[in-house]
């Protein structure tokens, strides 16, 4: 070993520039999709316009999300839904948004290295989202990186997030089919938290339907409809299904049923205005997620209108309008 | 009675434009700022100019906040409080934030009457504002009612409010000093709910002091003080106090006390900052409201985003920064 040795500068792996990375992405290389979502989760300003290319060439994907509280299988449907989807010749994605990933530093779970052996053995791509300092931009992140899959050619693509926070109900609202996971035996304690997500299911899973309280369960979802729950889609009312993921039992009618809601968005012109709502829902957020942090962090802007509002030049209300940019300053 | 008595235009009270009514306010007319405060709750776009005109002539009010959860015996307080102040030469306005205000269309409580009572011998201005229909713009009609009283002269002005809620915590957090009233014998569920607002105490008041239980309510607020609760105003130990109103009993001190804070406020050089975080309240909290209000009630400007990300034209990031206006149209 020479002294040349300790002055060589070590090989790094080279920065790629975003842009560069689009048309690798575009071709469905998977090393080039997951920078670009790391990059989405980190919120690089320098990701931004690429993300907003991939964005601007996606849009034929079917999004599913799958929703539940934790405990009622999320992660072994998906993973059943995964194959089965797989064994129907599509190129399936998965974003999973869960606190106890494996990736973003939650316990190890069986059920998550089960979704890795049947990404492994289908050609899926699974991709878990961190769910910690994201400033609040977990929804952004996450549908980015669905745009981000979409643009590279994947459909269907899975959401599986928990049901529980308004960031997990915006993400999973920005999907084409809703499905709602419930699992027998589950406390009402539990059950009730779902009561926002139950409302906005195309389909109703019952999971564990080997279980003897399956019965009850798919009784009380069915009460619950009967009471009106639904999306306002009152064309669709939404079936209800015992699945079993470890008989694999009627997997395959979930798959047919999540076609047949495609085939009915499509045909009933409701896909538009769902498309339409997921625009506006991710608009919104976005907005007032950037307004959120721009103060959080500290804004020479906002300092400036608190100055003029201190020495009474203007009032708050004025203020507010320029901060908004809804004033032009004099 | 002839044809003409039937085709004669009815006798109306002419709408004084808010302009006009600056002068009157300024000069103290009761009509005239009751008027005003009627037109900042309504969130007439005629009278911004005139609010923000009154918002400029003022900033020379002592704003005392008075919280505590219903029961506590605020309006009590702030009735004896209204004649001590009154008895010291004070011309004192109040604004009640109250969802139990007869006013607004709650119950109609005798503590209440007292209070009308309490103003209407002493020279007071006392003013409840609807808790409803505000579309989220409590906190702001609010601290504009205090604007418009500060203009006309009043100080100091005292601002009653139940200790729940956002838009409350919001409103009281925007007084120079901070009255939080504790009852003696309340439950602890009840009291749990001050547990934010405990935080953000300059003076802390027991209530019914003539009741045995008031002891341990006053070592129970030590306990709290001791764990380190207090504002960031490190240098002002919030002082507790046990008064009894029906009685009387050391409502003077309170009095004294209040004055007390004051001249802190002035010395330590802390009412500087208490003005900026005030300024810097105000305005987030009417930007926050004014960016919902816009787009809950339907925005041009929001759907032609809408249509250039359904169209996949722009992102959804391009979109919200254009909604926000910190990105031109091109």
């Amino acid at each position: 070993m020479t002294a040349a040795t300790f002055t060589k500068t070590p090989r790094r792996t080279q920065y790629v520039p975003s842009m560069d990375l689009v048309p690798q992405v575009l071709e469905g290389r998977v090393s080039a999709i997951a920078r670009m979502i790391s990059r989405a989760e980190s919120a690089y300003p320098e990701a931004a316009d690429a993300l907003a290319e991939l964005y601007r060439r996606a849009g034929r994907a079917h999004v599913i999300g799958v929703t539940g509280v934790p405990g009622a299988g999320k992660s072994t449907l998906v993973s059943a839904l995964i194959k089965a989807l797989a064994v129907a010749g599509h190129k399936v994605g998965v974003v999973a948004v869960d606190p106890s990933s494996p990736f973003s530093g939650g316990a190890i779970l069986g059920d998550r290295v089960r979704m890795s052996d049947a990404a492994a053995s289908s050609g899926a791509y699974v991709r878990s989202m961190a769910t910690r300092g994201h400033l609040g931009g977990l929804a952004r992140a996450t549908l980015e990186a669905v745009d981000i899959l979409d643009s590279a050619g994947y459909s269907p693509i899975v959401i599986e997030t928990v049901g529980v926070g308004q960031d997990e109900v915006e993400v999973v609202t920005a999907a084409h089919t809703v499905v709602v996971l419930s699992a027998p035996g589950l406390g009402d304690d539990v059950q009730a938290i779902k009561a926002g997500i139950i409302e906005i299911a195309d389909i109703h899973v019952v999971s564990k339907a080997d279980k003897p309280e399956a019965v009850a369960t798919v009784a009380a979802l069915n009460g619950m409809m009967a009471l009106g729950a639904g999306r306002t889609d009152t064309r669709w009312r939404p079936p209800i299904m015992a699945v079993s993921s470890v008989s694999g039992q009627r997997l395959d009618e979930l798959v047919e049923t999540i076609s047949a809601h495609r085939a009915h968005l499509e045909e009933s012109g409701e896909l538009a205005s769902r498309r339409r709502s997921i625009a506006r829902t991710r608009i919104l957020g976005t907005a007032r997620q950037m307004f959120q942090r721009k103060f959080d962090e500290g804004d020479d802007g906002l300092e400036r209108h608190v100055d003029a509002v201190v020495c009474r030049t203007i009032g708050p209300t004025m203020a507010a309008r320029r901060l908004l940019g809804w004033e032009e300053e004099t």
